[in-house]
């Protein structure tokens, strides 16, 4: 048995390459890139008007001129115009380039447009305050060739919209790994059944891979019947085809557990089996030399549960090329007294006030209720080396929803 | 102009009916429950037995008998079997269903097996504490028929666990509106084209599109010239087949934004016009009597990503009929004037630490600057009737990442 932080670190020790996928634009979004991305020009790439307005040369205003002649406009998507006399003006509108021979724009709440002898002159009623007042200057914010957005970046909405602005149509990616979850345990029924007394549906299964396709890894499931040789053969064929492999069930020390003993006549090396944590003691961790990664869980779903949200899923953000995810905590509501010398991972709701989260136990009728997990938003990580754990008092938080 | 909360209340009072979909389990995580889901049988569903060990009866221990003869095997996911002599017992396997004529379950570590003239004995070690000691009893977590998942659950692998233990393959869930985003402005080219000088690709539809997918709301991208007879006639196309129209640009005070005048010309009622807030003031909104709600944003790439996580976010959650989401809060660090009387969604990155999450401002060339959200994580909203805001002070806390 080794405690929670080594099977972590073991498990976090254990990578695999993806190769990288080209993905359009529009299926990105959540994903990891797997390429830098450089300014293709100035950001922006030219003198933006940031006001409709006037734009003026700032010279000329400084030289005492209030009033200036309308010469023309500058609509944003225009090519620039050009002013041809320096005390005159021309209208601008926002996202318009600059017109050349200008430097300053002035908006329309500080001018006052006039009509007369059928042209137009604006007068100036609020001084500009300095040369180029309400531009976005070309170039201030990036330059051409400036890496913008490095690789491992996991892809949010901001991302998306700087690669459009770049011209990239389509990005590199990390392509999922090829997941299989296997349930096994000859008391599971297919959901569709309806079960003998003695029998209940599978779940852990549909659980494990709801989780996945939150992390955008579309995962296989099956069902395995515990009968050794048949274990045997149909995991070796997994094998084959999988680079990660999750098992819900047999690793416990029944009479049917085969799991553990099956993965390694397989040649699946070991890294550990049992971690000094409640749930999810009997948790089996091991990788096969030129095969998958094998996370063996107990069946209980809460077990399940925990198993996945404190190591699988860091461990595919992982292996997917992310920078790690925020370390939540939450502050403890109420006493909690817990004896083994074990982690508990406690059932948790919380609430988001001005000093930080606050976790509210769930009453829980331990590892197979999972039922009462419905009232939980996930876990407070509670260390074992500690017996009475007190209000206010703060651990890590490990949550599932969103 | 209308103050920040006025504009959230008036949208969120726009209500949409939105049809049910049924969904497979698989597809069924992050979209919204549009049925109960109740218990089809007790939680457990029987006497369920969570050690491996064996299973005696309390009454012939607790008459002095320390030693039992081992009858046979209880195997999960088998039938259950019934125990003929009192004073013996039977070895069961967790997951199974507690024997016939059994109440009590020890476990392996707590007996020592012998065998004697080829039977098994188990003789006890450690004294069972009570009756039905490491037994999940049967309905103690939920009953037949109880409610366990009430309509407008925001399904997370919790509840699809859940669904499937009650048999179901497949959910009634909220379909999501059909959404139309549309992006104006004469200086935007496709992502796919080399831009003229004056030029810039299109980048907000792209970042609105990436933002609903996350929300599981697949949006379809369009694009329109500014030229008001076309934007009249495309528009009414867009209304008859869309449910909510997002536009982008075209709303401000400049000669070509045709936007709020042709949407009041199709019968779009304005519900308001300029929001007091920076960046993203003169966001648009308005409702058609039998057809679409309208958004339409300023075409800052900066005031769209407020728009949308401020307002358009939370309104597709609620009409897809979700409970509002957490409203997290952020300490900011550093001392921010802002003098104008406009609620100021101030660019952050965040961290964590025990006492709270904290908010570092995040340099940024204004509105026009997206490149500068890179470094961000959200937007700490900055109330209106305040000029300083101080080190450790505690505001809403508005994110784009995860």
């Amino acid at each position: 048995m080794i405690p929670v932080d080594e099977a972590f670190a073991r498990i976090m020790a254990q990578k695999i390459e993806l190769p990288v996928a080209e993905v359009s634009l529009e299926e990105a979004v959540g994903k990891i890139l797997r390429e830098p991305i450089y300014a293709d020009r100035d950001f922006p790439p030219y003198h933006r008007v940031t006001m409709d307005g006037i734009a003026i040369r700032y010279e000329s205003y400084l030289a005492g001129e209030d009033t200036f002649r309308v010469e023309g406009m500058q609509l944003a998507g225009a090519p620039a115009q050009t002013l041809t006399h320096k005390d005159e003006c021309l209208e601008v509108m926002t996202g318009a380039i600059l017109p050349k021979n200008t430097d300053t724009v002035i908006r329309y709440e500080d001018v006052s447009i006039i009509e007369r002898r059928g042209k137009r002159y604006a007068h100036i009623l609020a001084a500009p305050k300095m040369r180029l007042q309400n531009v976005h200057q070309q170039g201030s914010d990036r330059k051409a060739t400036d890496l913008l957005i490095p690789e491992g970046t996991l892809l949010s909405p901001a991302e998306i919209a700087v690669a459009a602005t770049v011209g990239k149509a389509s990005l590199k990616v990390t392509q999922a790994p090829r997941v299989a979850i296997i349930s096994t345990g000859d008391e599971l029924v297919k959901v569709t059944q309806t079960p003998l007394p003695h029998q209940i549906r599978k779940s852990n299964s549909y659980m494990l891979q709801a989780a996945m396709r939150e992390q955008n890894v579309l995962a296989d499931v099956f069902h395995l019947i515990d009968d050794k040789s048949l274990l045997l053969d149909e995991l070796q064929q997994k094998f084959k085809k999988y680079q990660v492999l999750v098992l819900s069930g047999g690793v416990s020390k029944g009479k049917a557990d085969f799991i553990p003993e099956v993965l390694q006549e397989l040649g699946v090396e070991q890294v550990f089996h049992e971690v000094a944590q409640r749930p999810g003691k009997p948790f089996w961790f091991g990788k096969q030399a030129a095969g998958p990664v094998v996370f063996a869980l107990p069946g209980n779903p809460v077990s399940t549960f925990v198993c996945y949200y404190k190591y699988i899923r860091l461990w595919l953000r992982a292996i997917l090329g992310a920078a790690p995810a925020w370390n939540l905590q939450a502050h403890l509501t109420t006493e909690i007294t817990f004896n083994p010398k074990l982690t508990y991972f406690l059932p948790v709701k919380v609430f988001i006030s001005a000093t930080g989260w606050r976790a509210q136990p769930v009453p829980i009728g331990g590892s197979g209720d999972f039922a009462g997990l419905l009232a939980a938003d996930g876990f407070l990580e509670l260390p074992p080396d500690q017996i009475k754990f007190s209000p206010g008092d703060t651990f890590p938080f490990i949550g599932f929803r969103s």
